[in-house]
């Protein structure tokens, strides 16, 4: 039985969720694959920071959290570090680094995961900013230091999409990605589609906690540019900038853009895509596409029998 | 640089396929995993049986099919075994099983299988009639004898999976599945949506490759069952066997069917589904079932306010 000791870097929605889940089936881990996962230091801006050699029981950190807002009275927890003291003074073996996501400087995650790697602790991360902005940079850092840094979890909730093209995938080797990356905006779309106008639906999305109060990342792409940039680094080994994607967001499209394309049979998608064109190139975009919906076709072309 | 000798038991589509891969990429899977594959010998049915401990160049075996419709005359080959002779005498370290499909009695795949896991040979195959009907045993065999069983294309023509679960998903684990699982019966539904009968639908299936001359295992929905319980066994563990699938066809569904549920913006689907209901029980199933399509339903709403 190995013991790995961690530190988690913020303890929002994805910090909470990994304590449930360690809370729920950690005993499980330890019997199928002889690993126990130990969390000996928690540091967030709004809960607080704590901290336990001998291990904090995530059931417990939850509990307070619900009955106490914060995790200041968790039972035998000693007053812990802010993020960088965390990384420096807990003896975490892997740091979590799950705090806020910047996309334009990628701090202060950037730093928090630069900071472990340097002090030779492996990186499991959730947080898309540095991950898009600087991962060559990360992984030749990681490398060097010779530690793992895990970052599936910064692109499609952790659904196991890089894990697939960087093992199971392997020896076919990926050369071309497309899809909806970006729930948020697919809300909006479909909503529209429905007849909604664009503020209209992104009211709704707001109000769903689908969108945020600024909701620019979402609707001008940037966060679907991000997952192309992860994709392409790490599935297509292809070294991509959030600059070289070209990008083009939502908030354009009318009503009469939806009316022409139902007509055609078609729906909007704001679609991001990658390929490598040769060797040496590739493209790289997101974009509000029309796509054609065969089902709808032949629906029409039912109804009109029938009429 | 470590060098696998592999014996093909079959050089249809699949072998051919593996044969053309190998040419192309095996120089790229040397350098990049340290592993070189070599064939040493393919025992065919219809295409003859050789062997050469040196060597068989993929790309010359493709060759000699192309011009002379057989491999007899594969340059430096000797004249080689038949399926059990190959596995027994060919030296090789993996034996690829890609022969005929049978799947009531698994035959004769099963027994070339249980011969290479007892002689102590690596698996990998891609022949559902073995794998669907006794796995468990075949498992078992190969973890006494200390070898590997490989299967990920027996199921979903080798994208991946199977692994996805075992590997990727692990610590999450799988609880229940569902899906289109056949292509030829959704290509024959969706001919049918389009006002096809059956017997249309069928002929043109079977024009275009994907139904075979007696369709039945695609149409009774016994091909979906064998992934139904190829899934359940690798991904839930679950002792499934062919009797436990609950199992229905599409042969009885008539173009009355499609209209009453294109009336209600419904589409007939072969699904096959799989769920853990409690530690010690399960359901499995493969039956037509009618699935809303929201997009056809908007079409129809939006049609509605324009006439």
């Amino acid at each position: 039985m190995h013991t790995y000791r961690l530190a988690l870097i913020g303890f929002g929605n994805v910090g909470q969720g990994l304590a449930q889940i360690l809370a729920d089936r950690g005993n499980l881990y330890a019997d199928r694959f002889g690993a126990y996962f130990k969390i000996i230091a928690v540091s967030d801006l709004l809960y607080g920071r704590i901290c336990d050699p001998d291990g904090l029981d995530p059931a417990v950190m939850l509990h307070t959290i619900q009955a106490e807002g914060n995790l200041e009275n968790v039972p035998g927890a000693r007053h812990g570090w802010d993020a960088l003291g965390t990384i420096a003074e807990s003896e975490a073996d892997i740091v979590v680094e799950v705090s806020y996501t910047d996309l334009k400087t990628g701090e202060p995650a950037m730093s928090h995961i630069r900071r472990a790697l340097e002090l030779g602790k492996h990186v499991v991360t959730t947080n898309k900013g540095p991950i898009a902005l600087h991962f060559p940079q990360l992984r030749a850092l990681a490398q060097e230091r010779g530690v793992e840094i895990g970052v599936e979890g910064t692109v499609f909730s952790g659904s196991p999409a890089l894990r697939l093209g960087l093992d199971t995938l392997t020896a076919a080797g990926v050369y071309k990605a497309q899809g909806i990356l970006n729930g948020t905006t697919n809300f909006i779309l479909t909503h529209m589609e429905n007849g909604a106008t664009y503020p209209q639906a992104l009211a709704e999305a707001q109000e769903k906690g689908y969108a945020e109060a600024d909701p620019r990342n979402d609707v001008e792409g940037h966060d679907a540019a991000a997952i192309v940039v992860i994709l392409a680094n790490l599935l297509m080994d292809l070294p991509l900038t959030m600059q070289d994607v070209r990008c083009e967001g939502i908030t354009h499209l009318t009503q009469d853009d939806f009316v022409e394309a139902q007509a055609q049979g078609e729906r909007w998608k704001l679609l991001g895509a990658m390929e490598r064109t040769t060797e040496e190139s590739f493209t790289a975009s997101v974009q509000p596409l029309r796509l054609p919906t065969p089902i709808a076709c032949n629906i029409r072309k039912f109804m009109s029998n029938y009429q």
